[in-house]
């Protein structure tokens, strides 16, 4: 089914625990995957306003994730530095390698992406730069808690 | 890691039986999902040339797909008929919708888009105009009988 951009809800929300939440104030997305009907990877269309990132920096242990960018320029953080990203081009962060990557939009005008990623079980996710882990629920999703174990 | 598209192979190839083969003449994709090393979907970066198509009309049993135009125009044929598609659009096919979908390149220019999908295994394809089915091979891909299951 064609997407109709007008029917998707846009979602400002976040699971992170309080502390972290801010980080990810200016994010919005359209979860344009689901809106067709798909449940083995989902296809998020994202827009940060200036300043606003695309989540902590964070790798997955079992999901791969990919983005395309759509429009304005973003940076891109990873143990090995920053790479400016303009529209066109694409990053694929591969389940299980620990290199932490996020997007940054360090621009004064709104930046768009598409991100992908599946969802094979038993997921979670590591913070390289934050006390946070983010574990799999039994039901689909995270949930969140120090790198200690202990809940926020 | 950030997509060197300069350096990622553009591919032609097609496991089709000898009497399709030529509908998709005209299709090159750069697989960008596995040159990030992707493993649990794909990403291709593909380019239609003028009356080229993405593939003969199918569905899946249990992958997913998605698509998003980049530049030209694309025709979207399914079930209920075709749908004009032009960059920045979007269309999702789920797994198991017994309504087959391919894209056709009906302009004068070339077309270009990012298809995404899984790899879930046992997946079959089915293709309502054609008397071809592709089932799954042990390894992964697919291998193509006709309907009543004889070998091309």
């Amino acid at each position: 089914m064609v997407i109709d951009l007008s029917t998707v809800p846009v979602s400002q929300g976040t699971g992170y625990p309080a502390p972290f939440r801010t980080k990810v104030a200016g994010r919005s997305r359209q979860r344009v995957g689901n809106a067709a009907g798909l449940t083995n990877f989902g296809v998020n269309l994202t827009t940060l306003a200036p300043n606003a990132q695309s989540a902590l920096r964070h790798w997955h242990s079992h999901q791969d994730e990919f983005i395309y960018v759509v429009s304005g320029e973003l940076v891109l953080v990873t143990d090995v530095g920053e790479t400016l990203l303009k529209p066109g081009m694409m990053a694929g962060f591969p389940a299980r390698v620990a290199d932490g990557h996020h997007l940054i939009n360090r621009s004064n005008e709104i930046s768009i992406y598409l991100e992908i990623g599946d969802r094979t079980p038993g997921d979670r996710a590591e913070y390289p730069d934050d006390d946070l882990l983010a574990l799999p629920k039994a039901e689909g999703g995270y949930y969140f808690t120090q790198r200690n174990g202990q809940a926020y």
